[in-house]
């Protein structure tokens, strides 16, 4: 059994925002240059948004500047609403990757608006987009929210509909915010929305590990078709609207996995677990993940 | 979806057994009847085995006492060899767990002796068994070894055909000693398996957490059929024979992931896990797991 998948890593975006002392710029390209050193192909470089709100990501359009010089990566760029979208086009982005949450209690406390403004939001972010440019819709708490519970696939599938009216081509991927998707609700849920939706271009999963269940479901997910899998490098992440909602599922534990199930990533484990255990050692960062831990040990226990 | 899993909590014996620090018996009676005021209704509690390789388990046959007075608890006693069985027996023990490796480097260094000598005393094992005894077969190394590294289905099968010989009504776990099996290969092997040996009473997984995947195997060995899942609490334990083998996976983690899929283990969460975070204090315990931290901060989190 082989095949390919593609890593999305999401880290120098949902793994810095979530760090409290600012990184500096000069820092985070060095983090995002490295991991394009060990085989990083896709990634989610930055995001514009409030920088009140998140100051760290204050320094997006320098980021999207740097990460244009490297060749051959797809670097796509969060933002929350149109007039983010426009600054990131207007600072380079050519990949836009929008976000909304299924559930209206967290899209009005993650977006500080209805799911019905969000989705007029999606149409002029579409109206917006170059024609050689990208859009990913991530679609937050499509399995569980952090107030109102386990969410119901109809809701998923009410959005997704009127989302895929106004962007037929865009990625789509579902975010696992709060971690307590389990892994037959995911193989479930891509399932019914496949066969709703076969006309989708691509299937992605984002997913949470702060119930350990970070690389459960994304084999859920590639057991019902999915081929295109969000990663934080060491685990660096989480949602600070998200109650409880800490950390990625560390990158270095999907690349394992994919590996060992003789699906290729492109990425360079030992590279990569170079990068996380210089990740895990920035000021304020939380982390997560086993196969870094593992492969030190392994090492050390092996020499003996 | 409903239904049922058996947890088996193997804490009282791969967890203890991998912490140095003598821990006393009274204080492992504790946690032994803790797990079982927790739900736990079956248990591998302890191990007779030589007490100068395992001075930690040196008080078998008082814990085999102990558990004896639990109503309803199958309580199962890991034994190395014949010799060890009728130690086990002559305590008192009824439910026996014999163990041996699918590759002959890992039975070597863990049994010290060839597979066909295991093989024989299987037998010498089933021999003694009484009529109302009963019998679980381990096959350590059934996915990968420390030595040999991936091991071929067709070694399992080739095993597990002179096993089913001898014990025909045995119960079959496959140990990921290692840590290094994916979920993949977990589910074709459980599903070839179950092809060529139709008859198996019982299959049951033995999971390791040390690169992440401990839930996303027991997930995968769940989708095809297996329905017994050894787990540790706090994901207390390793093998001390499998270099870099750290760690069971954690039983709170499973409880989640099972209760989340609406599979009933009949063990109350919230008093795993104040069990669990007893025993992380135990000195010299190495413990795993996320639910138990991700359920602390979802608490604190909440409360804000």
């Amino acid at each position: 059994m082989t095949g390919h998948v593609q890593i999305v890593e999401v880290g120098p975006r949902d793994g810095f925002q979530s760090v409290g002392p600012i990184i500096s710029t000069p820092d985070k390209i060095d983090v995002i240059n490295r991991l394009y050193g060990a085989g990083v192909r896709r990634m989610e470089a930055t995001s514009f948004v409030s920088t009140k709100a998140v100051p760290q990501l204050a320094d997006a359009g320098l980021i999207v500047e740097a990460v244009r010089g490297l060749s051959g990566l797809d670097a796509q760029v969060l933002i929350p609403t149109a007039r983010y979208a426009e600054q990131a086009l207007a600072s380079g982005a050519t990949h836009l990757s929008a976000v909304l949450s299924v559930s209206e209690a967290h899209n009005l406390s993650n977006l500080r608006r209805t799911r019905a403004q969000s989705v007029s939001d999606i149409r002029d972010i579409v109206a917006l987009l170059p024609a050689d440019g990208a859009l990913r819709l991530n679609l937050a708490t499509a399995f569980d929210c952090p107030y109102d519970g386990r969410v119901p696939a109809s809701q998923v599938c009410d959005l997704l509909a009127q989302l895929l009216a106004i962007a037929p081509r865009a990625e789509i991927a579902l975010c696992d915010t709060t971690g307590r998707a389990d892994p037959a609700q995911v193989t479930e849920l891509y399932s019914i929305l496949g066969e709703c939706f076969p006309d989708v271009s691509a299937w992605a999963f984002h997913g949470h590990d702060t119930y350990g269940l970070g690389s459960a479901n994304a084999y859920a997910a590639w057991t019902a078709g999915v081929r295109v899998f969000d990663a934080s490098v060491a685990g660096l992440g989480g949602c600070p609207f998200a109650p409880g909602a800490t950390g990625n599922v560390a990158t270095e534990d999907l690349v394992w996995m994919f590996d060992s199930m003789g699906y290729a990533t492109g990425i360079r484990l030992a590279e990569l677990v170079d990068v996380a255990l210089d990740v895990t050692a920035l000021p304020g960062s939380q982390t997560g993940g086993r196969v870094r831990n593992a492969i030190l040990a392994g090492s050390c226990a092996n020499a003996r």
